[in-house]
Order: C-alpha cells, then structure tokens, then sequence
C-alpha cells in the first residue's frame, strides 16, 4: 500500500479488526453500511468517514402500513380478452402478481381507466364499461373483436424489497411498501424522519441515498411461466398516480391518458422513442423530484453532513444529464459499474464527487447467481472477476475522472481471500494514481470530437437502459463502451435538436447506431426532412458519419431509401419491398484506413437486404453476400458503414479508425501497435495500460513514431515520460 | 411405346427421320416449331398436327422501323439526385441501358412526368422544373434534398430478343422491336398480319401466341455492375404509354400518375400488395388485351385452326384466373413448368385444353447456364433432369388434368441421348395413363378444403411471381409446391373480400404465408378489423387457421401485436418494441398429430422474437429459444403455426397433417407409410407414386387400414385396385 484515500469499504460489525486491518491495507478514507450489514461503535469511531444508506421511500413500514392507501401506483393494461358475444368480462389483475399490486378502485377509475377495442385500436366509450368486483364487463362488444383495460393499481410491496425476499427466500419477513410522496403528508413524513434519523445518527459523514424516490418499472406476474412481466431501468411508469396525473394536466394544460403509458402493452419502454408527452411528462417528474429531493439534501446539509446519491434502483426522476441535476445540491455520485460506459456515465455528471462501486459485490454469489466469494467452490474466483472489471473499467478512467471507488456488501466474505486483498489494494492504488493524474492536468484528447445522435440524446448521455450484460446485442451500447476508453470527446444529441438547429458545431463525426425503431438508432424521428437535409449538408460539406446497423431507418411513405440517410452512407437495406430490384455487384477491398490496424471484419454480421447504391461506395468487407463494412466519400466529406458493433479490443479499434477516417483528418497523437494496449497522455505522463488478462507485447507510438516497445504483464498499467 | 397422342414434339428441318422416328417413338400427335427451328414439308405432310410460335408484336420488323414512334413504353425514375445549392442537374437515362430505352420527350412530358423531393416525399410543381437535352433541371431546391424525375420512355428493343441476342452473343444481328397496338394503327396491322399469315401457312393446325401483346417488366442497365435494374413476372409497367394513360382517365374518371407506377422505385413489384388504383389499372388492360386477343383469336378460327396461349414471356393482361379468360376464346394454354404448383396453375384454367412445357428444353445448356444435352461433358445428364422434373410435377397431376405434356428446343440434340429417348417415352406414357384416369371419373378429393389468402387472391391462383428457383425462400411458393400434390381443393382469396363479404363458406382451414409487408402475407390488408374480426369468429365458431411465417403481420399504432391473427394462432412476434417485455417460458412437446407422420421439425427457421402469448398454446418444436410449430385449440376451431415452409415429402407430409387437425377432421381416405410416395384413388384404380429417386418399400393405408406394401422402383408409378 502506498498511497491512501478515495476509496469506500463496506465495514461489517462483529467483524471489527477485518474491517479496519482492510481500511489501512486499501487506503480506505470511508467505510460504509451495506444492505444486511451495520457498522458497531469501534467503526463508527475509527477516525473514517462514515457512509449510511437510506432509502427514504420505503425506511418506515410501520407508518405506511397506517397509511394502506399512500402508497404508489402505476397503470397497467388486462390480459386481451377476445369477444364471442356482445359481452366481454375482463379479469383485471389476471396474470399480475397480487403481492404486488392491488386495484385502485377508489380514486380516478372514471376518470383515469380506459377500455380499448384492440382489434380496431380505438377506446371503447366510457358509457359501454363498468368495474365491479375486479371485472370489467364490456357492452355493445363486436364479435371477434380484443378487448383491453387500463387501470390504475397500488403497489403494496416495493420492488427491490420483493427481490431481496424472494431471491433470498425470506418467508414471513415483512414486506416493504414504497409510499408515494406526492401526497404531502407523505413528503412531510420524509423529511421529518430524515431530520430524525440525522439527529439519531451523529457519527455519519454522508448520507448515501439509495436513491430517491421511484424505483425503475418492475412488473411481477402470477403465471409460472410469466413470473416478470416487464422491466425497464429507465422507465417512468411507477411515477403515475392519480395527484400527479390531475396535477400534471393543471400545470401544463395537455391531455394525459393511461394509453400514454401502456401505449398497447408496451408500456414507456426507453427503447422505444419517447412520445413528446412523454418527455413532457418526465420533466414533470424532475421538476417533483428535484423540490423534494433539494429538500431533503438541506435537512442532511442543515446536519452538517454530506449528501450523495446511489443512481440505481429508485433513480427515476434524477436524470444526471437533465441539465438541472445541480440544483439538487447533492455532494456526490455513486453509480455501480460494469463497464467503461457506465464509469464514464458517472464521470461526466456535474457533481463534486463521483464514486464507482465496483463489482464483484462482497456477496456468495454474483448478481446471475454464479459462486464468487465460496472458498473452494468450482468457478469462484473473485479475483479473476475484479481483474476483468477493473481492465475493462480502467479504460474509461483514462479518458475521463472518477474521484473514488469502492466496495459494497459483507466484507468478512473477503478474508479467505488473500489474493483478492491484494488485487484491492492495487486496483485502489492504480486508482488513486489516475486520480492525481487527472488532477495534475486530465488526459490529452483527440482533436476529433464525436457526436452521438438518438432519440433521447443528451438526457441519457453514456448510456442505453441497463447493463451491457443485459443487452448484449444492443450495437449502441458496444459502441457506448468502445468510445467509453477511446481519446474522442463525445457529446449526446438528439435527432429532433438536429433537425431544429442543424448538427451542433462542436461535432466532427456524427454517431447513428441501433435497430430500426428504436430510440437508439432513432426511429420515426428520421421521418423529418430537415433532419436528413441538415446531416446531409454536413456530411456533404466536410463532415463525417458513422452509421451502424441500421442507422437513420425508418420505413416513411414516399421515400426512396430505409436509411435515411442511404444517400450519403451510400448504402441502404431493403426491407422486402424492393426485393425484385438487382443488387449492384460490387468488389471487397479490405485495403483501407478503417480496417487497417484492427484487421479483418469478420465480426459483422450480415444485415439481409443491404446493398450499395454506388460504384463510388468501397466496401471493405462483406458476409453471406451483402456488405458489411463500407466508407465513401461524399462531397467534402466521408461515411462509414459497419453492419454491427460488438465491443472487444479489435473492434474497437476498428471504430477507433472509422471515426478518424471520416473526420478527414490524419490520425495524430498516441497510439499502440496492439488493439489490446491504450496509450495516453495523461497530466504529464504517457499511461500505457494493457487492457487483455494476458502479456503483451506493445509498441507505442506517437504521430506514428515509435516512442517505446514494452512486455506488460497481464491487465498491467505501466508509466513513461512523455 | 404402348399408347400415343398428348405429347407435343418440337421437330427440326434436317432431321426429318429423326424427327418422325421420336413422333412415333414418343406418341406424338403434334408436331411444333421452336425459337431457331423450322419445319420442313416433309414434317409438315406427315399427318401430324401442326404448331406454329406466333409473338405478334415482334414479328414484323421491318413495319416497326418503318413507324419508329409506336413503339411501347413505360415510366422510369431517375437515378436520385443530392441538391447542393438550389438548382440540381438529372441526367435522365444515367444507369439505363440506351438499347432498350430513349426518352420519349416528344408526347406527355407536361402531362405525365413528376419530380419529386424525395427528402420530403413530395412532388416538385411543374413550375419549378424543366427538360432540355435529355436532363431536368430543378429550380429552387433544397440543399441536402434528394430528386428525382418519373419520366416515359419509349423501348426499342423487345426484351426476350434483347436477352436471347446478348445471351448468344449475336453482334449484329437485328434487335426486334415491340409495338404498341394501343395505337390503332398498331393494332390493324397486327390483324391483318396475322391474316396473311394464316393464308400463307395452311399446314398449320395450331397458332401459338407467344404469347400476346406486353411483356412482363424488364429494366437493363447501363452499368457494368448493375446490368440488370429491374424484373418482375407480373408487373404491369410495360402497358404504360400517353394513349393508355389518357384512355384510362377518360373511362374510369380516376387518377392515375406516374408515381402509381414508379412508387419510389418500387415499380409494380407483384410482391407487394397492389394499390387500389394498379388494380383498376390491370383490369383496364385486361380489357384492351382481352379485346384484341378476341379478335386475333377470330382470325384464327376464321382460317380453320386453333388458337392456343403460351402463358409466359408477354403474357401481362391475360390473367387467365381474371373470371373472363374465356372470353378471349382461345382452343388452349400452354405453360412451361418446373414445378407442381405451376402444372396446378395450368390445370386450373378455363380452356379446353390445358399443355405443359416440360424441362429439360432442348437445348445445349439449361436456364441456369448448366449442360444439359452435351454428350461426355461433366454434369450433362438430361435425363436425370427430366426424371427429377417429371416426378416433382407428377404429385400435382395425380390431383389436376392435364391434357398435353410437350418439349421444346432442337430436337437433333436428343439424338445421342437413348436413355433420355427412353425416358420420355416412359413419361408420355404415364401421362396419357394419368389422363385416361381423369377422364374415367377423376381423383377423390379429401374433405377439407384450403382457402389461401393473399393480397391477389384469386387472380394469382397457383402463383406468387415467377419460378420456385427464382424465389427459393419464399414460404408461400413453397407452400403451394406442396399443395399442388396433395388431396385438398385448393382455393385463393384476397384480405379484401373476406373482410367485406366474410371467409368463403367453401372453406375449412385458412392458409396466411409469407414475410410482412407482402402481397404473400397481405400487408397492410391486415389493418382492416374486419377482416380480423372475420377470421377470428371464423376460427373460434370452428373453423381453423395454419399460418407460416409472419401470417397477418403488419405493425398497425395502437394495435396489440405484429400478428394481427396473434390472438387466435396464440403466437406474436416482437419487432423490437417490446424487448423489454418478459416471454412467456415454455415446454416443447412434439407428440402431436401435426408432428405425427413428418417426424422432426428442424428445417423450421428461429423467427427472432417469436413468442407464446397463452399457456393453452401447445409448441411443437422451438430453435434458438423460440417456438418455430405451434398449435392451439381456439374455441371451437383450431390454429397451427409454422415459423416456415420448404417444399419436400417430409414437409409437405407435415403441412398435410397441419391442414388435416386444423380442420378438426378425423384424417380419412388414402396415405402412405412413407411421405415419400402419394397414394391417390382416381378414375376407379389407386395409383402409387414413388416421389423419389431412390427405391422406396411403401406401406398404402386408406382410413388407417394397411391396402398394399410395394417395392417401389426410383420413381415408380404403381397401380393398385380400389
């Protein structure tokens, strides 16, 4: 150990010399609390900053258990129910689990539900339904017809807690209720708790919330083979309740219906593109969220205590890259990280403090339920997991600062360990290290500055919806975690900004990347000809784009092309309807700038129906006959197609020189001779990490000029003058 | 040889012992010339009857270059365009083959030319556009916009000429022309041609058009990698034309453009479903080519000879499943065949005599550049191929009359071939056996009767567009492949009538094929809740369903699923915007009759996020976690669902057995042991086909009951009595 601070350990009572003995092997300046776990007097009195974890929704059962009608709501819509008659009777909470939700049948059913012929797509009038005991019976139904209700239920039990009790088979434990806090004696509730429990709780430094308010949409089912029913982590529809519903068409005159939020089942699912009620919506519920949020971090500051927040879980409504996440007064950040996207999700928030907490969680098994801390155990290597995480992470700390990491969970899990401790230690040493090189001037970025187009935009700056491990096909989301440990400065934008004010300034190379349809490659929004026009002229004028998979596709009456933007890609996909129209015959020629350091293309996959629309279109590589990999030049400037993105060391240098290409400008400044190494110069320094688990031999480079050849050891960091 | 007549010889002068050799060989009733062949007086006088290819609108060169204006036309659409200032240049006929096409800017550029931004999807007033040299100019664009012109063109070249010229590298050969007989002097001339002719040829005993006036659509291209842009089988593009066009206006008081052609360079792609107006517009040529092939016909019959149709190459207007073939009062309709469903095509017509065109053609090389008749070449092996098609059309002649089967080509070529003389001869056999049985009481049908639906309906019965080679993934071919050799009446119609008028009483189980968004699948027909209203109650009062593929897929806003049917079939599938939603888990059990006699289903393809929607849905099979065979009972009907379909005996044997439970029906009537082999009762016998090339041992059941088990040679055709 050589260094000390930045850096959170999870103390664990009874376990007091462990946990200390821990905090002066990994520099720990912080020790906190975890779920299931206390902190005793000898910790709290160790000389440590002290973290506590709150969750104020849900910290006291007893009072919302007096108050059985607080608690929040959300919309759902009924199992589909075909008529045979002019009658359908339709079973409301079929399919849903009970523990969960019950029916708000007593506040906004006239007002709020809505009763929908499927099978036409229109709303079946309020005078021809009727709600009684649980069923709604439909008049004047048609035969054949599918008949649908949204209606307004109260979650009796908070989802994270449902997990925890489930997953951990908790029997009788008590169920959590998560109150609503747009009821006002529920806010009032809120704050003078927390004011009690800082009273009570002299010897915390941080209050660490976990997080605020509304847990991310988690619907539960009744079925064996429908146990989940929908999940989605940046999801607003827990945030629906009869106060904020009437209070929403008050302040903002605009007609909000339960089928703006169960959209035919498909709920504000963030892969699809938000409607612009629901943007509006969820501004709305910023504007909740920051009051009472800001209110809550002045009664922790007004006890003279920090205040972070856990951007998890009940993180609906904090929205970091909202633009008014400030305002908030939080003290700091911490976000639990997978990947380097998320690391630089973190990083770029403006906030005093950011704070990763790394995995593996000090937990027996990790969060898909394989062994990790099980000494002895078949495939329980903790170690090995912390190495991967922190090479993949570490690449993002270059690039981009993080104040402090930490752990979380039982930490006397770690004492069999011993090479675990070890790997800690230096991760948190390396750490401090990049840390101090930050603060000694940050890294030198490349002069190509890269601007990723969506739907969503900036909101959601470095991220999609959820772990990578949980959207492993998602290109975005590779392409995320690629530019996450890439020089480029990288801004958010969304498509119906750039179709108002044209591409921003400060972008060299526009990013579209994602499934037709979805948020992330844009969907309908690509229906907007100033859109089209104002990237074309760009791209036509010197600028560069980078379009993967299906970029800028959306199928608009009247159009020649699926993408878009096919005429400055130079390619486009067909989707069935030109299927008698030739395919022009092309040559692939791999020998290109793009594919020049990471090789070969034989990762993309082959979209079907893709063509190129021009001799002038190179293509760089090709699979199952359709190409996969092309660039052109177009007016003064270029475009890049790739079919896919699958992050790995070579693909992202492949990405790496798609985005210098199409920029038009030479390549400059450091580089490595291996994909699997990343040179940077950082506060005076050159870094030079090797991002693999296994040795390597790499030469850096800089302006293309050898600077040195080194043997680094396995997922090492080493240091060179500059 | 035992038996003779039924059998078309094609005959060549200079070989006229040869010739007469295999007419008798063969038994051979009639003998024909073909494209390169003559027949000599000797062939003539030989007692035989006589066919002479006509194709009327090439066959007096000399006229159309002595009128050179009256040649066809249709409508092109430009290459696009990209607008960076405010004026943008088109080269009109950029990409286009100039010995096909020359701008037809003397007539209707004002009236019928658009241009259109195809940024925004509209046209471009006519004010702001102008013609000179072959190149619009467009005034007062939009930078970034995309244009193009929708613009007539006359051809001067015939398409089957121009492919037989380049294909046999004829250099300076001639290129025949294509007249438009819309112009009336056009159609005098043609008439009294043909008259002449008839007087001058009184040997012959058959005039067989080839076929009548336009030709199905066929862009060249001018580029070396784009030397074909466009071919569809049964696009109406090349009946446009300023005479057309104006008549059509004038009598239906409609509105037709050039984008109702062209479609964003679409064009009239028969895989797409047809707008209203292209309806009406096939039905406006159906008329005109049904008037003047009447009166062609008449002239025919004036001079004592029969009138029989080649139902290929110009065969647009005809539509022989219109209701008014008839009409036109041709003796008989000859198709050339590589498969079962287009012998059922044949077979289904309207005509008193209904001919096959068997393959392999005699000629040097197949279709596909393959020898074939080239004595010691590697690969040639032209009775294998005639076997090979012979038994692939013989499943569909068990169940349909066919009334003359014939060849085509250079015969001397078959002169080194004994072994493929001896097979025509067995295959000549077979079919006026086969006749013989139809005309003694036909085949007994099995009770169930398949109503197939599409976007075409009727007027496409037996067809998608074009050969089974040419779409090898098409579902709905392949569907029809197989049932063109099994027991069911077969019936076809449109999305649009059942919605009207309701499923045809005649049917038992409906068949929905094919990807979205085709005229296969039906397209958008499927937003009409009508007709899912129809089909629903139909299935749920009884009825069944079997869809393959994406059956009534169309994404429809504020609809429940992609399936329209999903709610019947009890399988939807995810675009995309449900990806967050849960899928039900489920358990595959293949113990079903739909699985019973076909065995496996692993031929059937993974459809990406396919899913159950109900417990009640039994899944057959599932690849790659989804479900690819499901069936359900739905009320008091039953549905089926296949995620695909390729023709071959263990399929075909599945789609049978799908057809059979679907339709409620306890299975009766003739089966085999081996999908292999067919067993069919007709005319009072049971005839046993061997479907394949190897020798099979077969057991034959009727109603479950052993009849027979026979060895069967390759190929074999086995006679049982009843």
């Amino acid at each position: 150990m050589t260094t000390t601070g930045g850096f959170t350990l999870p103390g664990e009572a009874g376990h007091e010399a462990f946990t200390l003995a821990m905090a002066q092997r990994w520099g720990a300046d912080v020790i906190r609390d975890s779920d299931g776990t206390q902190l005793s007097d000898e910790i709290l009195g160790s000389g440590h900053g002290i973290y506590s974890t709150l969750c104020l929704i849900r910290e006291d059962n007893a009072w919302a258990k007096a108050h059985p009608r607080l608690m929040q709501q959300n919309f759902l819509m009924s199992r589909p129910v075909t008529a045979d008659g002019d009658r359908v009777e339709i079973r409301l909470l079929d399919g849903y689990s009970t523990d969960q939700f019950v029916l708000n049948d007593w506040d906004g059913v006239e007002e709020f539900w809505q009763v929908h012929d499927r099978t036409t797509g229109t709303e079946v009038p309020a005078g021809r339904w009727a709600l009684a005991d649980g069923v709604v019976t439909v008049a004047g139904a048609v035969p054949g017809h599918t008949y649908t209700v949204n209606f307004l239920v109260m979650r009796v039990w908070e989802e994270i807690s449902m997990y925890n009790h489930v997953t951990n088979d908790w029997g009788d434990r008590e169920h959590l209720m998560a109150v609503e806090p747009r009821y006002p004696e529920v806010a009032e509730h809120i704050l003078d708790w927390l004011d009690r429990w800082c009273v009570e709780h002299p010897a915390t430094t941080v209050v660490r919330f976990t997080s605020l308010f509304y847990n991310f949409a988690w619907f539960w089912g009744s079925d064996a083979n429908l146990p989940h029913v929908y999940a989605d982590w940046g999801s607003y529809d827990f945030t629906v309740n009869p106060v904020a519903l009437r209070a929403f068409r008050e302040e903002t005159g605009l007609t909000i219906t339960s089928e703006d939020f169960v959209n035919a089942g498909r709920y504000t699912s963030t892969h699809n593109p938000p409607s612009d009620v629901y943007r509006r919506w969820t501004a709305f519920v910023g504007d909740f969220v920051r009051d009472l949020g800001r209110r809550c971090v002045d009664v922790v500051h007004r006890h003279g205590k920090k205040a972070y927040v856990f951007y998890d879980d009940s993180w609906i409504g904090l929205e970091p890259y909202s633009g008014r996440f400030a305002e908030m007064g939080f003290d700091g950040l911490i976000k639990a990280v997978f990947s380097g996207y998320e690391a630089r999700l973190c990083a770029g928030v403006d906030v005093p403090v950011r704070e990763l907490r790394l995995h593996p969680y000090l937990f027996p098994v990790d969060l898909e339920g394989r062994p990790t801390f099980q000494p002895g155990v078949e495939g329980a290597d903790p170690t090995a997991d912390l190495r991967r995480y922190w090479v993949t992470l570490r690449r993002a700390l270059l690039r981009a600062r993080i104040d402090r990491i930490g752990l979380g969970g039982y930490l006397s899990l770690v004492e069999p360990f011993a090479d675990f401790q070890d790997e800690v230690a230096q991760v948190a040493d390396q750490h401090r290290r990049i840390l101090a090189l930050h603060r000694a001037g940050g890294p030198v970025a490349a002069p190509v500055r890269v601007g990723v187009l969506t739907a969503w935009g900036a909101l959601r700056s470095w991220t999609c919806s959820g772990h990578l491990h949980e959207n492993p096909d998602l290109s975005l989301l590779h392409v995320l975690e690629s530019l996450a440990g890439l020089g480029f400065d990288v801004s958010f934008h969304r498509l119906d900004e750039v179709a108002e004010h044209g591409v921003p300034a400060g972008v060299d190379v526009l990013v579209n990347a994602g499934p037709q349809g979805t948020a992330w490659s844009g969907g309908d929004g690509w229906a907007d000809p100033r859109l089209v026009a104002a990237i074309t002229t760009f791209v036509r004028g010197g600028g560069g784009l980078l379009g993967v998979e299906q970029p800028s596709a959306a199928d608009v009456p009247g159009r020649l092309h699926r993408f878009q933007l096919a005429e400055v890609l130079g390619v486009d996909q067909d989707g069935g309807d030109r299927h008698v129209l030739a395919r022009r015959r092309f040559v692939v020629d791999p020998d290109h700038p793009v594919l020049a350091a990471a090789g070969a293309a034989d990762d993309l996959p082959p979209l079907p129906g893709l063509h190129v629309l021009r001799d002038d279109v190179r293509v760089l590589a090709a699979a199952d006959g359709v190409p996969v990999a092309t660039a052109a030049q177009v007016g003064r400037g270029r475009a890049v197609y790739l079919s896919g993105h699958r992050h790995g060391p070579a693909s992202a240098r492949r990405l790496e020189d798609a985005l210098w290409w199409a920029s038009g400008r030479e390549r400059t400044g450091l580089t490595t001779s291996d994909p699997g190494a990343t040179a940077v110069e950082i506060g005076g320094v050159v870094l030079v990490s090797n991002d693999t688990l296994e040795p390597r031999t790499v030469q850096v480079l800089r302006d293309g000029v050898a600077l040195a050849t080194l043997d680094l050891a396995p997922a090492a960091l080493h240091e060179l003058p500059v």
